[in-house]
């Protein structure tokens, strides 16, 4: 054991202990008393070292960065705004107390870049690391994957696939600022959250996040919504980012389309609506299922089943 | 692999999927939308496959049982009613559709005993079995651990010691009806919620439930509080549980001591105020720490940090 749990709990105390006027009860009792509005949102996220992270690719910041944004970009493709998260986190013991500090920290970071704290845990020990967050937040007008109407434009906030390019690149040690770009997606991605705000103002008809792949959260919403997603390469590739990521994917020998289709966890917002202020990748009409779209290979995920 | 994604995503989505007023979005979106108050409270637990629990020794219903009722503990530990649960489990993809079935089902079961219904969660693959819950609930006034006064009584709402009797016990495959018990407390313990409904009613001063050791408890809430805490052993010894807990330590050569006062995971409520409706142990003092109580060897838990 490299540390000792007081030390450990004294360090996340003084890294999670943001004073917040919404926090009547914070770190240090049974559990946490917060304000909540009449509506709240919910979810919860865990990573596992070894199926979705690694320690000798990624810092513990970045992984905290990396599972704190898988949950506060559920609740932003909800509607809601994150104010709170709670985190329960499984410690090797054979973990540093730098590096432990170094978790909270990529936690706490996320989290305020958001407007949310951390206001409360609990730490466990086990043979691998796993960091398992829940996030709540309020909401107002909840947008569901069920709201998709004939009609819609199909909306994309960034163009999804720098992370699951990271995932191809890892190992290969490139040191090209595009490669590096996308590795550094991989281990924590930049999430827009700023984007599903807008398609919120904007009144999408449905959104989700895309965590799996864009043709999996596709599928996901054609089918809540009983309708069909006309997906348009053409359009896709008119992304001011598409020519540097194929260009990326070309000099990797990799097709460009298995990385946007079936890459996850960059936490792109996929909605639906009328002229919404993102990046439009198709139509929603009659029928069901994705058309346009296709993947060699789907991502070796497990699925949300919130 | 003993099941498929699919499979597993419809039986916790049938066994979850309960509706309930106050959950506008349940499973199948982002996250979950439910109706809160002004003030809610929080809390996470997390258990890990040979730390918290063997599936050599409990059963699938059981974990999920014990996990939940460690979360549920911690809402009415701080005065308030539970509502929602979201759980975030890890599996190894060895366990059958049965098995994992059983887990929700426990889960699920120990949650709706307290009103609370689960409205999310995320699955995940991983070297070892980690299931981690956050309960969500109403709370009207809080009782925390600060607020132990001067000449409070001491209570518990039952003898602590009957989960570490059984952890004692469990390898000896005894099959006398108080081992069992004790073995059977161990797997998933009897939570005497109604209790801390009790002490919150009685408007006790402060409360915690016990899920460390009596003492690191009693310790805890001295320190938040500013005060002593007196723990009279004689008046233990008259707890209407004592003599069979006693009966089956010396028919082990244990202490029963060190599992009433090292034991944790009853999720015992301990309070103070006056007059409480729950068994008294001692009396609150000025000055610092526990007097009274001891133990040979603190038990080998992380702490909870909220």
């Amino acid at each position: 054991m490299n540390f000792d749990e007081a030390g450990v709990i004294a360090a996340l105390t003084r890294i999670f202990g943001v004073t917040h006027r919404g926090v009547s009860i914070g770190i240090g009792d049974d559990a946490a008393v917060v304000t909540t509005n009449d509506q709240t949102v919910i979810t919860t996220d865990m990573a596992v070292e070894g199926t979705h992270f690694s320690t000798k690719w990624s810092s513990a910041f970045d992984i905290g960065r990396k599972v704190t944004a898988a949950n506060l970009a559920d609740v932003y493709a909800m509607g809601g705004s994150p104010k709170y998260v709670v985190a329960a986190v499984t410690l090797t013991g054979q973990e540093t107390l730098e590096w432990i500090e170094e978790l909270a920290e990529g936690i706490a970071h996320e989290a305020a870049s958001c407007g949310a704290f951390v206001v409360g845990g609990d730490l466990t020990k086990g043979p691998c690391i796993v960091v398992s967050l829940t996030a709540i937040g309020d909401i107002e007008k909840p947008i569901t994957r069920s709201g998709a109407q004939v009609g819609d434009s199909i909306y994309i906030s960034s163009l999804p696939g720098w992370s699951a390019a990271g995932l191809s690149l890892i190992e290969k040690d490139l040191d090209d600022d595009l490669a590096l770009h996308a590795v550094s997606e991989f281990c924590a991605p930049t999430v827009d959250y700023v984007s599903a705000v807008q398609f919120s103002n904007n009144r999408a008809h449905s959104m989700c996040d895309v965590s799996d792949a864009l043709i999996i959260q596709a599928e996901q919403l054609a089918r809540a919504s009983n309708v069909s997603f006309v997906i348009n390469k053409d359009l896709i590739a008119k992304h001011p980012e598409y020519e540097t990521l194929k260009e990326l994917a070309d000099s990797q020998m990799i097709d460009v389309w298995q990385w946007i289709f079936a890459g996850g966890e960059d936490h792109v917002f996929l909605a639906t609506g009328i002229g919404l202020d993102g990046f439009c990748i198709g139509t929603v009409v009659a029928g069901s299922g994705v058309v346009g779209a296709e993947m060699k290979k789907a991502p070796d995920t497990w699925r949300h089943f919130n």
